[in-house]
């Protein structure tokens, strides 16, 4: 049989989606695999175009300095194919003889994947679908954490324990905007910078998870400066209000939506900065009399591509490529592929994770949201996450001031 | 003689401002000196209301974890003192029985240190003053390059290498604004992210020293997608119009005002979202017929405090606290430390740095600008600056696409 195999990768990229388009050539070509290893060029539209690479004998030295560097190296793309679009897909594999298809991306993409599948399978046409998580969002079903989420939870610790001590040095307010369109958990990963930093910051956590109140947020803000005479803020793009619409698509006027019908919320400073003229006007003044000094960045697309990854989701990334070639290589099955974790976190145990199999409908187009029992109050996270994540990051600087 | 030092941190910190704290605590005890070592707490504004720290006999190893931690360990402070202000830093220094004061920041900072020290002269009191340089914005006369620059040039360097990558794999337009509010020499070391990867990044490069042309931005911008396919923008915040305006004060409303005169320009993402909006109102489209993708980040504090300081610029940053100490203790001067470089940029001999004593009227309230020979056309920069800043960054990492 002379079935081919193509790998492509989707939507937001990450510091190791690399890994994962490596360890699926590498687990190919190390399972005895026969046949060509097309790359798609920016996904499923490289796809569709014929605008493939051929990674069959493509060495090993190169691949692994493709593995260590951020974003798609492959190309990403943000469509997210409907029924026809996906029927151009079939006929494409069908032409270039592909009988395993493998899409490294987040919940959308497991759906384009998902689609593709049973669009062959009810043609009676030999291809295997597998999809390879990825996301910093880590809101993917089934999976204890997403390759890519704790590389950025890197960063996004860091960020704030570095900035945290900015804040102490010259105090006022300062709000850092997180990733995030509908889970917390990469704006939760901040609370990580109080275990490195002297300075206990951030002083208080927004996720989506819990609903957003403008009053609110002014008076804890406000209660922070009086009892630490500043306030470091860690809030998440997607924070919506009671009624479930987003803060910052409400805020940002200018606003491109996306093929997936999304408002851009990255790639903007807005959210920011309505929050910090909020607060501007509505704070009372420092008890100097003056007002306080608000600032915000927004940390935008460097918790995603920072070039020094968690080592820990290197090797998780590489691995879900390689258990997903296995997988493909071993028997006639498709899916998700989804890391577990071998012990709970806070038991006491050294960490660990495994890979499993799940149905791509498991996974396709399901959001997976911060756990209540990770959430603490309005405003933080508890000890519960602060043990689901600390292994994940990686060693990282003890930061101190005088 | 009983004479104490004290030793304060000012302006916007840096990840390697507290080394050069240590350095100046070091050297003095080092250099036998028998008196009470004070810090300042926030600047001068904790000098003058007795917000010390003795630093005397705080213990070497603290000293190192504290050195090795970004931002002003002591706090810092935006205060720009008048001569009144001045008197009463002169008051207490009296009270305190301090003979030497050392003040570690940028231009600001060094005219307070110019303003006390002819301050005590003009009166006959023995105090003598001595100006540690700081600042990413690079921008102080007298020097080669200053304390915290080579650290925040390197996460420029990172960034725009890792960001760049990010653009190649999701095409379209992004504008990364990068701090210096009159010298362009941070966002000139964004071209060191060309070396560092093979995404060709960033394609345009615009510094305050130049012109900005809203009209002539947008064709560079449209003939950069058409030859590439893709445009990444590095900006400084301080870029202005042929008027001289800036172009971010003129574009910022909410802005607020330091006690400097200063409009904010850091802490929003506001020049960014603005010439994002420009570019989508005034781009062409794609040839799919499509408006481009444009986003923008605002690197923001990040780059100040990043957690991963260049080791060349720690060394130096030390080094330039240690010079002040044993100049302070060598004779009867005061003055700024300056650093030069032992051989000329593009001689062909290894890099090497040297301390020497300017006088602080050199410096003192004075803005050193990007020369003009490190500067290509009116969006690039030139080999000489690329010989001049590749040195001081420490080791970067490489990255790869396919």
């Amino acid at each position: 049989m002379s079935i081919n195999a193509v790998i492509g990768q989707s939507g937001g990229p990450t510091a190791v989606i690399n890994q994962s388009m490596v360890g699926v050539v590498q687990g190919l070509r190390q399972g005895g695999f026969k046949g060509t290893i097309f790359g798609m060029r920016h996904g499923v539209s490289g796809l569709v175009k014929d605008d493939l690479v051929d990674l069959t004998s493509i060495d090993d030295a190169r691949l692994d300095r493709v593995a260590a560097s951020p974003s798609a190296g492959l190309g990403s793309t943000r469509e997210k194919p409907d029924q026809a679009y996906c029927e151009r897909i079939l006929a494409a594999c069908q032409k270039h003889s592909i009988g395993l298809f493998f899409y490294i991306g987040g919940n959308d993409s497991s759906d384009t994947c998902r689609i593709v599948n049973e669009l062959a399978k009810s043609k009676g046409i030999e291809l295997r679908c597998f999809h390879v998580p990825k996301t910093v969002d880590n809101d993917l079903m089934e999976n204890d954490h997403t390759p890519g989420f704790p590389s950025a939870a890197r960063f996004v610790a860091m960020a704030c324990a570095a900035d945290g001590l900015d804040n102490a040095s010259i105090p006022g307010v300062k709000i850092n905007v997180i990733m995030g369109r509908h889970a917390g958990f990469l704006t939760a990963a901040s609370a990580l910078a109080r275990d490195i930093s002297t300075a206990g910051a951030p002083h208080l956590i927004y996720v989506p998870e819990v609903a957003f109140d403008t009053d609110r947020f002014v008076a804890d803000v406000a209660a922070a400066l009086k009892s630490e005479g500043r306030c470091q803020v860690a809030v998440s793009e997607g924070i919506q209000n009671a009624a479930g619409e987003s803060i910052g698509a409400t805020l940002i006027k200018s606003g491109q939506v996306d093929d997936h019908g999304n408002v851009q919320l990255s790639g903007s400073g807005a959210l920011g900065d309505a929050l910090s003229d909020l607060l501007k006007e509505k704070l009372p003044p420092a008890p100097s009399g003056k007002a306080h000094r608000v600032r915000a960045d927004t940390f935008g697309y460097l918790q995603r591509c920072w070039p020094d990854a968690s080592p820990i989701d290197q090797a998780e990334a590489r691995g879900s490529g390689r258990f997903a070639a296995s997988l493909a290589l071993g028997g006639d099955v498709d899916g998700s592929i989804a890391i577990t974790r071998v012990h709970a976190p806070g038991s006491g145990q050294p960490y660990a994770a495994a890979y499993k199999r799940v149905e791509l409908t498991a996974v396709a187009a399901k959001t997976r949201h911060l756990p209540s029992e990770y959430i603490k109050g309005h405003h933080d996270v508890s000890d519960a996450f602060m043990d689901y994540c600390r292994p994940l990051v990686g060693e990282l600087p003890r930061l101190e001031r005088l």
